[in-house]
């Protein structure tokens, strides 16, 4: 039988990557603020905690997914690196910055605990799938302890070597290239209804030839459809990510001209009322730009 | 024996799809600005045309692959027309302004000649694999005549329609987003590498998951080989597609950001006197204002 897990954070992604821990036979003691979102998880199996160290097993693994850097100290406790303990494991797949990893390994370094970044790319729909891609960095025997966790709720897993924070960059990378695609399908979709041309025809031309990847399919979509209501990843989270990613470029002396128009463009979203729109949304900038209506 | 065709422009791209008509069987008359180009499709069976006007036949097709809206200009020449006459069909393959198309196609039908843009997706290695994509827009009959020329040299026609521009603006939306590709990439990769990360690991991950499409494989090769020196589309190619999006984006009031970015990263290439280096060059940008050495 597999080994018990903590689990901490049940939002959307959290709950579609511990349901499918819990189908692959490990045991599971759930952690959320709010415990309602717990319920269909105990109804199949999982054992409610009712603080964050009660989730954690001396010696144990604990997996975290919520939703920002200050959210990863918290559950970062005295408290629960004491209930882990020496041999101790949390497994961080939260998309945070890359120093706040560094800082938090030190820490719970001192506690005998190790810390594995591992932050995942899919949507909420593709965690269900198990269809996230995993990148980790961080203690090789770590990576090695992970590895069947990782077997069981992803579709592949690459390795970013022994500097915790690699994985941050990488994952923060990721969300900044995703961004980058849907500026662009945008900008190039206005231009094309500006000289008569539905975005959907451009779209769906480079969507199956040029540009036949996923994220490209899947934004496109959305683009066409003007479907930014139903959101698996809302603005403020993107723009969370976006200012992660302002933020590293700083630290690094890395100029990213693109991630500040991005940051704008969501900023202008959150000025409008239109936080609970989907990180897709950002395609609205240069549509209402050239004043169209999606 | 499929009818004769006039073939102007035989750069590289030119070459590369003349060489596959020759070879579909097409009987060509060729003409090029340097008549040295055609030396090998003549030995290959073509006809050397002195003149643009010598590659038009009474009633046929003349297809052209020239570097700009200028040389498009010069070529649909008055003798040219009349060489064509009632019931000729010009077939504009060249990367020009939706503008330029527009006014041609009005001028070609006052001498009762067709005109169909008809630009083309690929590099040169791309033309000469047939695996051109071809988006057509123009005169219902005209797209019919030129398709056993479109099947004969690439994989995919796609129809947008009798406003003759609209296929040009399609063209030029999509160097725009290959452009934007580049571009994300270059930052993404020069965020990497300041913390610590070789752009070949972050790349090659993305280029095999959420991005594994021809665009993306394609330039982040050249991204992770530093591999600018072999240029299949140069700088000031680039760049005048660049300025054909700006022109356009004015001309239909549709702002585009990044376009404009785009442009200047170009331009600042040419002012260090690397117009010689391939479209993907743009890259150095970003890795130089973040003091990288690629």
């Amino acid at each position: 039988m597999p080994e018990t897990l903590g689990f901490i954070g049940l939002g959307k992604l959290g709950s579609a990557i511990a349901t499918n821990l819990l189908a692959a036979k490990f045991p599971l003691r759930v952690y959320n603020r709010t415990p309602e979102k717990a319920k269909s998880l105990i109804e199949n199996g999982a054992v409610l905690s009712h603080t964050p160290q009660e989730a954690a097993l001396p010696g144990g693994i604990l997996i975290s997914v919520v939703s920002d850097d200050r959210a990863l100290q918290e559950i970062s406790s005295e408290q629960v690196l004491s209930a882990l303990g020496p041999g101790g494991l949390h497994v961080s797949m939260s998309t945070v910055s890359p120093e706040t990893s560094r800082r938090l390994a030190e820490q719970h370094g001192r506690g005998g605990v190790s810390f594995l970044a591992a932050p995942v790319f899919g949507r909420p729909e593709a965690a269900a799938a198990r269809k996230l891609w995993i990148c980790n960095s961080g203690p090789a025997d770590a990576k090695k302890r992970a590895r069947p966790i990782f077997d069981a709720i992803s579709q592949g897993i690459f390795d970013f070597g022994e500097d915790v924070g690699a994985a941050n960059v990488v994952k923060l990378a990721g969300n900044f290239l995703l961004t980058a695609a849907i500026e662009a399908m945008a900008e190039a979709s206005a231009l094309a209804e500006k000289n008569g041309i539905p975005r959907a025809d451009l779209l769906n031309m480079f969507t199956s030839t040029l540009f036949n990847c996923p994220i490209y399919a899947n934004y496109g979509k959305r683009l066409i459809d003007a479907d930014f209501e139903n959101a698996g990843f809302t603005i403020p989270l993107i723009l969370k990510d976006m200012r992660l990613v302002q933020q590293t470029a700083f630290q690094s002396q890395s100029p990213m001209p693109l991630a500040n128009l991005f940051c704008d463009r969501y900023l202008t979203l959150l000025a409008k009322g239109k936080a609970n729109l989907d990180a897709s949304a950002l395609a609205l900038g240069a549509a209402e730009d050239a004043g169209l209506k999606w």
